[in-house]
């Protein structure tokens, strides 16, 4: 059955559009022999964009994006110290503000090993997880103050704010994913400390547990999770966290599996009342921009998830195995340029 | 000149108590050589006291720690998932509420890799830094609080608090730290999301930082920080961050390093209005307990963080000394038990 989707696609900053283009030119060239049309329409937000008009998301922008199937997102963000550049703009203004207006409470970040490819741990077992972490609560929504600002009596807060609505959605989904795949669900969190949110948690993964006999559950706290995400990270199969453990974690799991270069990841609103936004987890890389040096295999990979998440696995699939065979071919190979990869993928999908 | 010190010791339970016992037949066999005597008071708290009596940390106790020049805990805590045991009734009750009693905002915690310890990664560069993780404010403070608890609406909250006198106090102690090493400090923190909390952190950095002209100052997202003591850990000296960035930060420094058996660490009262502790970065491993199994080196580290903070460098650098030389000769060697292990070290600190 033919689809259509109407992909807004936010390029970003520096190797952001770099790396996009890579991702159009391996969906353009994979969808055809699956019969998908992509309508694409680009919209100009990020840093660039903030320092030339001050505009970060303009209200008219969001409700366009808001008529797209899909958003896929290159990268924001401008050179790091920037004093034209508040701290948090962006992210607040605009990486949070999709994610949280958008609905996207499951931020989904898959994490495996390719053979071949150099990681910075000496095992090489294979690895295969999928993080699942909160995208619309805990420290993330705010919420919090400064009273006496920049004085010696300045006292500064950050709520983290958990509810049983929006802990018990993730997991669920969470569940599911686990019953598709190894059976296996890791809650991470930090209960004995963190008591309140804490308790939510293992409330609500407790009580859902008996709907799904087939998935065994445990537990870890954040500290331990980041241990044995370097001795053991083969153990893992399903990860369900909170938003800011899921940051932190995600970015060691892209690490321990070679680099952010190769991870992707999904904002998705699972009940599809807006569109899901896929981006890959590294940055706009300000000194790498414009040289052809940006890996664009995160890209790719999350342009693969918004295939899935359209309901185009075979074509997400096809990008997938492409991917991997590109990663295991760059051993002893030499470098190529962005655009090379991508042409190279691109190649691989439609044959 | 002759020190006595009056020693708190709390063993706490499992391996807690093993671990303790060799520190303290270090202790004894490193002082005589320097005229120190150690006059040590054992206390018993923890998870077999809690789960006999009821009682966590009584305030006479409390007030009897207080009179110790220094305190050596073992670990404390009972077996996971004990329907008994609360979520974080030790933690709360008496962990952090040492901490935030004696006003250890100094939580120091040493990472060095040793020639010849395995590590989970695939680098053999040298790694040697100190995380100064503040040690009274942040999400440990136990601020927040549940509503409609157990139901479909629960809300709960956690409430990070910093103000400007707990950021600087530490600050100022990590830059004092870097000066005496090799000149860098990396703030580590989240302030592109957590922008209240951030602001106050990047603003005291960046004011103390003129005073130290010597240290080179960064900053990293936490996120960034751990995939750097992945794939860069020899890059860091000193890091400077909160409580809940420097206990996750800690525990994959441990990983990466060896392995928590090696980790000391040291809650600090720089300003001496009440006594430090020392103790192993691990916790009261039930399953290895009895058994001999535990190794007892992070813990005999701690000790000799301990000498060091009273004012004993030459035997602190002793024990240290002598850990490092065990360390190397255990490379292709039998393994020991805990209290061979022990023997092994007082012997050598006593030639
Ligand atoms: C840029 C930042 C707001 C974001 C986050 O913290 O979620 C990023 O680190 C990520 O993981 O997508
Ligand atoms: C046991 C727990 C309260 C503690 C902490 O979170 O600080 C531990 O993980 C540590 O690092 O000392």
């Amino acid at each position: 059955m033919a689809q259509s989707i109407r992909l807004a696609v936010i390029p970003g900053d520096y190797i952001g559009p770099e790396v996009t283009e890579e991702a159009l030119k391996v969906l353009s060239a994979v969808c055809p022999a699956y019969d998908i049309k992509v309508d694409p329409t680009h919209y100009d937000l990020g840093a660039q964009r903030y320092l030339a008009t001050g505009e970060v998301l303009p209200d008219t922008v969001l409700d366009e994006l808001r008529q797209h199937d899909a958003i896929l997102l290159g990268a924001v963000g401008g050179r790091p110290g920037d004093p034209n550049l508040p701290a948090g703009i962006l992210e607040r203004g605009l990486l949070l503000r999709l994610r949280f207006e958008l609905d996207h409470y499951v931020n989904l970040r898959p994490s495996r090993s390719f053979p071949g490819v150099p990681t910075p741990l000496a095992s090489d077992a294979e690895i295969d997880f999928v993080v699942v972490r909160e995208g619309t609560e805990g420290l993330y929504v705010g919420n919090g103050g400064v009273v006496r600002r920049g004085t010696p009596q300045e006292l500064a807060t950050e709520v983290s704010v958990n509810t049983a609505f929006g802990v018990e959605r993730v997991v669920r989904d969470a569940f599911v994913r686990a019953q598709g795949r190894r059976g296996r669900l890791t809650l991470v969190h930090k209960t004995n400390v963190l008591v309140h949110a804490g308790g939510v948690w293992s409330r609500i993964v407790a009580e859902v547990a008996p709907e799904f006999p087939d998935v065994t559950v445990d537990y870890l706290h954040v500290d331990a999770a980041t241990i044995f995400l370097v001795t053991e990270p083969e153990r893992f199969d399903v990860i369900v966290t909170d938003n800011l453990f899921g940051d932190i974690l995600t970015d060691l799991a892209a690490a321990v599996t070679g680099g952010i270069g190769l991870a992707a990841s999904g904002n998705v609103n699972p009940d599809r009342t807006a569109p899901s936004m896929f981006e890959p987890v590294h940055g706009s890389a300000p000194s790498i921009a414009g040289q052809g040096k940006a890996d664009p295999t995160a890209a790719i990979l999350s342009a693969a998830l918004l295939l899935g998440h359209v309901g185009e696995q075979a074509a997400a699939q096809r990008v997938e195995d492409a991917v991997a065979f590109d990663i295991a071919a760059r051993v002893d190979a030499p470098a190529r340029t962005t655009s090379q990869i991508g042409d190279d993928i691109a190649e691989r999908v439609s044959n």
